[in-house]
């Protein structure tokens, strides 16, 4: 603390990220990257982009990588927002939104940035408490003061709200906005994009970093009525005019036209989330059914902890929320099968210890 | 306006960045970009980068970045806070030491956007007038009520103050803090960095847009005491744990490294400057004495937006701001040896034309 800082910066909580290891032997399923490397088109754009002028600014309205996601989601360029990260684009989401004075509600397990951007910016939150089995009570969330957002599906459970649920909240919050962060609906069922025509207090918020194996290069984007679309424009405007650089906004364009590598790289890691989830429950885990690219599970036998801290010592690193009421489950990366081969190695290894 | 929109957003005024022109053929002198290509070490940085792993997170914390800028200002990792592009370090710095109620103090004439960050996050403020010259009067600048902040040299005139002022309004503001924003100051004669052990309530914010060629990579910095680079790493990790990806990382480490290529370049763009300056006055322009990567002019006889709009016309884009007290100044960036010439080439026969 120091006499310098604002009161701004003395009320703010900062999220921790999950540990960025560098070891090159150890296997990373903490932070729900992608297990597969970009599509090599996006290689082949950067290449091409670097040779050309990077002394000179990026464009800061994005006009071409706002079109490539506007195709592929069937939309136009006007319901597109592009940020650095969807975290930029949470964090533009809760000042262009929500109101000091004015309740917000969110999940009480759901990703841990929401509490620590309402700290930021001043705006009270209330957390709802999920069903037994993790589900979100859709009606805790109807007739909000100042406006809901959660994850579909939620984070770190995994758990998926069906659309029709989703709607129904959207409906019953006339008055104010609600975001759907949708980090990583391209493991589920269906996205809330189609909605977005029908109601003008919507945004849905989406993500490189997961399906489109672009974690390293920060890009996220909101889709919504063209006036939430203004809203998240001027304050990026007021903020940082050019928040994507030459490099990233080629390299995500790359990645939303290649929707064949993209559709492969996905399913292939459906197939090993259910194949995964399947042999974990034989190993004695509790696993909650996912439909994300990671799964939320808890040992019949062992402490969350303990298995945490044994995997990490074998060289497997997985993620441990050491709060309850998660305190006794672990969130596993979904990655190749080969790692999670290694994976249940290394568990069958350490549960026979026990 | 919609109902949906934050008091925030609607008090939104925001920056307008210079026109980024698309035509090839176009001499671009209005965003004080380098005309120079970065040195060719951030280009085989990127390319090894690139082969590596996109997928994956970057660091949030950019040690090894930190420590390359450290290294070259002789200063510890702990005094340096890197951002995406300045003006994301300028907005963090708003939010970090100025505080809604408390009136900061800056130039009448300055980059547009501080008045912009203002607005955002609702801090008072008064615009001082500079001296008839375009210096700074710097006893205008103690014991402001909330803090301080001005370019050195200062945007559009390309004025410096010399470090000795600087210390007296650092020095006269022993409550608060003063943020010197250097983005061009590697065209100056000094930077306030030799300071920053002195003063805990000086932070400097650079740039590896202007001197490192690097505008479409959005990296930017600030230096400090540990204090101040802390309440702006709680800023960032309370809005956007990842702000600089994997490619600008390295990019941006090896054009802090590449120490003679810096060198040799900024060492042209002076040179330049110089000739130029000489060069308009014999075109009858008042040139403003600059120490930055552009010329600050005024012609005897002709409206600068008369100069401007004929300029555009025959393909060489400058800056007009088009609002007192300087609406009849053009900013011109400083290019190459080339564009220059090109520069007078068209000056001369629009010139001749009136």
């Amino acid at each position: 603390m120091s006499k310098f800082w604002s009161s701004m910066v003395k009320r703010t909580e900062p999220y921790i990220p999950g540990e960025q290891l560098n070891e090159e032997n150890i296997i990373k399923l903490n932070t729900n990257e992608n297990p597969y490397p970009p599509s090599p088109d996006v290689l082949k754009s950067i290449q091409k982009e670097m040779e050309h002028k990077l002394q000179l600014y990026p464009s800061p309205s994005v006009d071409h990588l706002r079109q490539a996601i506007a195709a592929q989601h069937d939309v136009k360029k006007e319901n597109i927002f592009v940020g650095n990260g969807s975290d930029e684009v949470l964090a533009f989401s809760f000042m262009a939104f929500f109101e000091p004075g004015k309740k917000i509600l969110f999940p009480e397990i759901t990703y841990s940035f929401y509490p620590v951007y309402s700290k930021l910016f001043n705006i009270p939150f209330e957390k709802i408490p999920l069903n037994s089995d993790f589900t979100l009570p859709k009606e805790e969330f109807f007739q909000s003061e100042g406006g809901v957002i959660f994850p579909n599906p939620n984070a770190p459970t995994g758990v998926y709200l069906s659309i029709r649920a989703v709607e129904e909240i959207v409906q019953n919050n006339p008055g104010c906005v609600v975001v759907v962060d949708e980090a990583y609906i391209d493991f589920a069922s269906g996205s809330a994009i189609s909605l977005i025509n029908s109601y003008d207090n919507l945004l849905v918020v989406q993500t490189l970093s997961k399906s489109r194996s672009l974690a390293g290069l920060r890009v996220g984007f909101a889709l919504g009525n063209a006036a939430l679309i203004q809203a998240l424009t001027r304050i990026k405007d007021s903020f940082n005019s050019y928040p994507i650089d030459r490099l990233a906004i080629v390299g995500a364009e790359a990645a939303m036209l290649d929707h064949t590598y993209f559709k492969q790289t996905t399913e292939r890691i459906i197939q090993t989330r259910e194949w995964v989830a399947k042999e974990l429950k034989d190993y004695h885990f509790h696993v909650i059914p996912s439909q994300a690219n990671f799964l939320f599970v808890r040992h019949n036998d062992h402490q969350a902890k303990d298995l945490y801290e044994r995997l990490k010592q074998e060289g497997v690193v997985v993620r441990h929320f050491d709060k309850d009421p998660i305190a006794n489950y672990l969130r596993i990366t979904i990655g190749t099968d080969e790692e999670m081969k290694l994976l249940f190695t290394k568990l069958a290894f350490i549960l026979d210890e026990g």
